[in-house]
């Protein structure tokens, strides 16, 4: 794994840059980003391409010996680029344009900018496409960064009907997909639809579903523009986009097809502040972040682009936009590169090289600080560094699970909670985590890959689920276990017509009849653990393989399928999980609190995200907290 | 009491209705609302009325023996409708278009719209008005749901300055009724008006209430435009309109003196969960609904339309539009059903006979199940079909207990509450829910009823007073209880002259000298009882009947009337209404929690909604949870 | 010090007047504010100025020997002046027109409303300029009140762009002081600049900052155009503005200096409730307010205009505008007054003289009820009155204690807290409570002042710190505490190029090398005292004078200069006060809870504001709750 950072030449002083460049060099570091914010030092007048500051930069940082992913810079379109078409703007889902003065201001649909991107991206590409020391490109910056993906512009509302009409032919048939007779909300011509935005009260959901597969196709095609042009003019380059944590807004698999590389942006102690984690989490948590977020979001985008994967954006400390931001504990930095490593990341990028003394983001720490001075960071990438080097490349072995993520899931548990509760990024992640927390490594796959190999398969929830992937599933022969509302939804946001779970009833003999969502705090008991937030009602002959204390079934096998007909609590998960690797020979062990493993084909890493010192049974090693261990897998 | 259902036939194919029809008549029901969504299939282009499909409907019905409430499409115009008058929506408070995609998408003051809902109400009218199965009418579907009663649009400004006009003759008087002097806020002629919306700060409550006032007679208007037109084309069939629950934004006392028979929509679960209920009744009523919830509305529509009402829409299992949405206990449909028989109801309809499998309520349960299954509602209705038929017909006796509620009362309350906590609504169910648990029936009557015949009467609040209702009330020798602050304004949201009680003075001799209110939390110590929330000074002298520990007084009596000068909790009510039941001869019993007593002419019915079985004490009968018995009265 | 009262003679029928002004001579009054909100009678039609009503209001009032304050109606502009230039509305930060209806509904920017206020302004002042009954002028109301500083309108967005020319001479220069390169958000013009808002995340800090500047600098010159009139017309008299509470949108240093004599509007209720205090103090304290807030203010705005200082208006009973409005203790008002008196007011001035029926305002106490009779505040004021009388005019002494205050501290906080609980005012306010507890005198200064003559100095936060106002803190030699963040920007919102804390260091040799902020809940403990909400890593060959338990240094001390690295608790700024009195040969005294003391040059005034009887062991006094207790000073 090599390491690199994001680097911003137009920032400082050019005589700042060689050193730069050789403390870069020194530090263990060896890719460099550059480029994605400099459009107006690119061309700070319309049409007129300052290319010389940036080819000197290229070889400066070229010189020292480190390799550049050149970013396109159209996430930050000037100010004399957007009084051009003051309509390029996204319009928010209140019917507010987005104005300039930060960054992301445009919208995705628009056509007039989307010209002017490929404008700009042919010239880059022209310019630098055969440069030696450009190894990669990275398109844009953080598509949908503070909720931008979705626009209800004219611009998006025009392409819609047209993306509509491909989808549906004739206005008659998007009124029987979608139900519309239900409240007159008939159309008699695509022109009629508009976006699902400003109703009196909800738009129909399947108005929804279809406005958020449209937008996350735009997302597709703004972004494959640009990967078409830089392939033409920069062969044999690696093309990557640098995806967010915790975000479901477009289906990350669909731009991940047209990448070469998926890579993402970890900012664990962020994360940990900003999402669901509850008080307790946030609290013992503070300064290592959850064990199981980066891990998460590394084994769900190795599932993007292919298997190769990496880290664009690394925390080296402190954050500005959280809502609080402590520092990471010492050592952090260099286990949660070691983590990546130990997940088959290509390369992890620390942001930034030195921490900017101006704008928005002057409260984000860097591996240097303003001054130039290192960071706490700095010391934790030469140690990594060097154990990296010391263990050599690793090779990723296939995860004995899979655990099945949909981003159309997402969406439709969004659109459709039921239950305030109901949140799909949650659901799935304390399954990922209940699986981790028992040693396992998981791969975390598409809705319409391939399960050929996998050992154990757990779907959390997909409402939506295609019949190839019902035949996909049903071929299996490990231990399955479906999420409850799985097979509840046809395409169209329609309940199947034999009900819930639909097509899964191929190899799932039961019925829900009816579904509740539960008030926080209100709970269902089983024995040992409990129910929350969602119960199914099951009409089957199968007997319950696990029932509440009121004798209401809660999981359902038939074969090697299980069916949880409930959201279970991370005991239920634990036993099921158990269970499942008995019969799957896999084995298990309940890691203590903080503790968590990794494996590659040839090593173990064990990390402890804790703040006491953990003795890992499995090796006799004890382990400081905010540190690891790595051991040769004997087999 | 006859059962019916909401049916939609456009949603179904044409085949299914026979078969329907024959299964609503087997379960029991007689009863059928169709049509007031349907305006898209019925004018599916505009001027093309489309009658075939709704002709045959009504027979296939009609032929199995069902009668049938026709509702008119009003609450959802067509796209094609809206298309060619855009500004016919309503502008909500921020100013902003509310926009097709759901329902309710109109404002009541567009003249055009009107003109609109006239021409297809004569249509259906006219077509239908004299078919012998068409037994009676609703006119639009839930007036005011999803907010949509004050809208802001130049529609509604322009007839706002009609209403003004018309209210104070010139603008030197409608600036003295309000007290526009106080910030310059002066007009010099009714075209300056604009309504309160988006000012700096707080407008004038006289003018929030005026727009009240002036929004409310907008839907009573548009409603019997509605209801001349039905008057004229289909006589001798009944008029009503289905109103909703823990709803005061337009008044009800004035649209149901236009209808034949008012009738509700009884959501208890999702009532429970969307208003103000703590979580301790939340979770212990999860699945029942807070005993008094049905009850509550029961009494008070009854006393909208002469005393002829009924349920239209009955929640048959768990619905989609709560922040949760559980299960109702097995038993309790029954229960409602028999709730709404005992309290005088000439029907009660299911929403939905089927479950739609589409659209935006696809999670909102039915009798029957997507796949036309039954659903677990419907054995209960037949058990309760059964039980009704057993019983005979219920002749109501006018309550002993008259709850006097005022539309007006809530909109001043809610204008300017004055401490936070300060809920018209709430304030009402406490006071009839302590009558409730002590066994008592109520009749719950409007500002303006005669309280002839009652032996109890209590007003919890009523700030604005008419002189002639003060002499309804001064005429009675029963006792009765006022609530705090009463009398204290004038019809133009003033202080009166002579301070608060006003006109109550006639009876109450004493002085609101200061009121306060109360931060959560705090609270005032009176023996066994506490007052929070608000608290007023009483200058008199007279003795205070009760006071608190700190020796003021909180009760004050005269005669047969007392005053209570602060918010009471349920020990204080409990004691005054005991205190006052003996002293008008009237038997009150503490009954156990959840338990709840209704007696007709000729029968008792004690219900549980609770968790355990109960022991009434009355009969000696235990009474299973979600249970009831009736016994004759043996009176 | 004087009394006075609020009055409106257009809220009331003229042969009210003259009694009105005779009960406030009697009842001890000698000043009345009049005429801040009576434009609309002033002027009813364009252009057609009705003096006589405020003429003869003025006979009467001054033929009862009462002097007027005469305020400037520019806070409430009527109707017809609105309708002839609309665009003269504030635009809000979501882009919607605060419109007529309430009051304060004008941009300060807008060029042709101001024309309108000098006009009305020069009309009223040669009006009354030279009255003898006219002491002073009050310009305005409330500047700010209702969010009312920004506004982002077209004007204020064309004032701004010249605002920044002026400031920053070329676009090149404003975008490198804002580091507009950061993200492509370099300028080529100042036409191409907008207001800050509405951009996809949040804008430069350093636009925001120089738009909160511009911003006061508008409020600034608005006023200042007023003051300009009323001094060529009004020779002799005092000008001031009746300021608000825990208010910072604009510099009142800068609005100060071009007045006479600062005066404040004084509700200890309902900024107890507003206002970040906890539950336990907003319980205990419901009817006193916390014993600093009132004191606060006084010593805040008593730096504000050369040291004159008045309160405007006094709440003398329950207000309308909190969430929740209990009333004062009984003895609370004539406490408030008298702590007023002890701080070195010119006068205190009631609002109002008779509570208003009508309006926004009714529920709003004043020393008359509506019905005219004596409100409970009355007899306080007479207490109050006699008492300032038998004690005499009181000389104030410089404080022992000079606290730093900055506005612009404040808006660099609030634009950029970096933790979600770092509010600057919290933190001021709770330095100076410590300081108070400790029973000292404080004077509240601005980080521009002299601190000759103080004897501790205390700066809770300065992030940004001019030149000259360091080379001030150097020449001391008194105890010196700056606290956390001081130092850490430059005037362009950018990280000083050594750090922070930048200047400082001229007499703190650190550097603070990392900053955390801390969630709330979390804590890091010392010796007795925790540190919460932010923590700072320090950097210095200073040994740390007080450390965590986990070592790291948290004060850190140089010859008379201390540091704090972190926000203290209560604990810790106890003892460090407490330690520079000592060096500083100036008495502490840990007084009870709800005790405070304030001294002027002649006497002690001690007041209890606590619910119990509490002893003071200074004098040996026990004072009753809501009470005080003067002594002549024995020095």
């Amino acid at each position: 794994m090599k390491l690199g950072c994001c680097y911003y030449p137009e920032h400082w002083p050019e005589e700042m840059w060689a050193e730069d460049a050789r403390r870069m060099a020194e530090m263990g570091l060896s890719l460099v980003r550059i480029g994605e914010f400099a459009w107006s030092r690119i061309e700070p007048e319309p049409g007129q391409l300052h290319w010389e500051w940036l080819d000197r930069a290229i070889e400066t940082l070229s010189d020292a010996g480190l390799k550049i992913i050149l970013g396109t810079p159209t996430a930050t379109p000037p100010k004399w680029l957007v009084d051009t078409m003051p309509n390029m703007v996204a319009i928010d889902e209140q019917g507010k344009p987005r104005g300039f003065g930060s960054r992301r201001h445009y919208c995705f649909s628009h056509g007039g900018y989307r010209q002017e991107c490929r404008r700009i991206a042919t010239a880059m590409a022209k310019r630098y496409g055969t440069h030696p020391a450009v190894t990669a490109w990275q398109t844009d910056n953080e598509f949908g960064c503070h909720d931008t993906v979705l626009s209800f512009s004219e611009a998006a509302a025009a392409r819609f009907r047209i993306w509509l009409h491909a989808r549906y032919g004739t206005p008659d048939a998007l009124n029987r997909a979608w139900g519309n007779v239900f409240w007159s909300m008939e159309y008699r011509s695509f022109d009629e639809v508009d976006p699902p935005n400003l109703t009196v009260t909800e738009a129909n959901p399947a108005h929804w579903l279809d406005y958020r597969r449209f937008a996350s196709d735009e997302v597709v095609s703004f972004n494959r523009e640009q990967v078409d042009i830089i392939r033409q003019h920069s062969p044999d380059r690696d093309i990557t986009h640098n995806f967010m944590g915790f975000f479901t807004e477009f289906d990350h698999h669909d731009v991940g097809r047209d990448l070469d590389i998926a890579t993402w942006d970890s900012y664990p102690l962020g994360f940990l502040e900003q999402f669901w984690f509850g008080d307790a989490n946030k609290r013992d948590y503070m300064r290592q972040g959850h064990p199981d977020i980066a891990a998460f979001h590394h084994d769900l985008y190795r599932g993007c682009s292919g298997g190769r994967w990496g880290v664009m954006e690394q925390q080296p400390g402190p954050v500005n936009w959280a809502r609080f931001n402590p520092a990471p504990l010492p050592g952090m930095v260099a286990l949660w590169t070691m983590e990546a490593f130990a997940h088959g990341a290509e390369f992890t990028s620390y942001f930034r090289w030195r921490q900017a003394p101006f704008a928005q983001e002057q409260m984000h720490a860097g591996l240097l600080r303003p001054d130039s001075e290192e960071a706490e960071a700095a010391d934790e990438v030469r140690i990594a560094a060097r154990k990296i080097a010391e263990l050599g490349p690793q090779q990723m072995a296939q995860a004995p699970v899979a655990l099945v993520f949909s981003y159309e899931a997402a969406w439709v548990c969004g659109i459709q909670p039921q239950g305030a509760s109901f949140r799909y990024l949650e659901l799935v992640y304390e399954w990922y985590s209940a699986l981790r927390r028992l040693g396992l490594d998981v791969d975390i796959v598409s809705a319409g890959a391939s399960l050929d190999g996998y050992k154990i398969v757990l779907a959390p929830t997909l409402p939506i689920i295609s019949d190839e992937f019902v035949e996909e599933l049903r071929e299996l022969d490990c231990p399955v276990l479906i999420g409850p509302r799985s097979g509840s939804k046809t395409p169209s946001f329609t309940i199947p017509d034999d009900l819930a779970p639909g097509g899964l009833r191929a190899f799932l003999p039961l019925t829900v009849s009816r579904v509740e969502s539960i008030r926080d705090g209100c709970t269902h008991r089983g024995d040992g653990f409990e129910i929350t937030r969602w119960l199914e009602h099951i009409e089957s002959e199968l007997e319950p393989e696990i029932a509440l204390e009121c004798g209401r079934g809660i999981v359902f096998a038939n074969n090697n399928y299980r069916y949880c007909a409930g959201w279970p609590d991370g005991s239920l998960l634990t036993s099921l999980i158990e269970q499942m690797g008995s019969e799957a020979g896999i084995e298990t062990m309940r890691l203590p609190k903080g503790l968590r493993i990794r494996r590659t084909a040839t090593h173990q890493f064990v990390f402890n995200y804790g703040l006491e010192p953990v003795q890992f049974a499995g090796t006799g090693d004890t382990i400081a907290p905010a540190s690891f261990v790595v051991t040769p897998l004997t087999t």
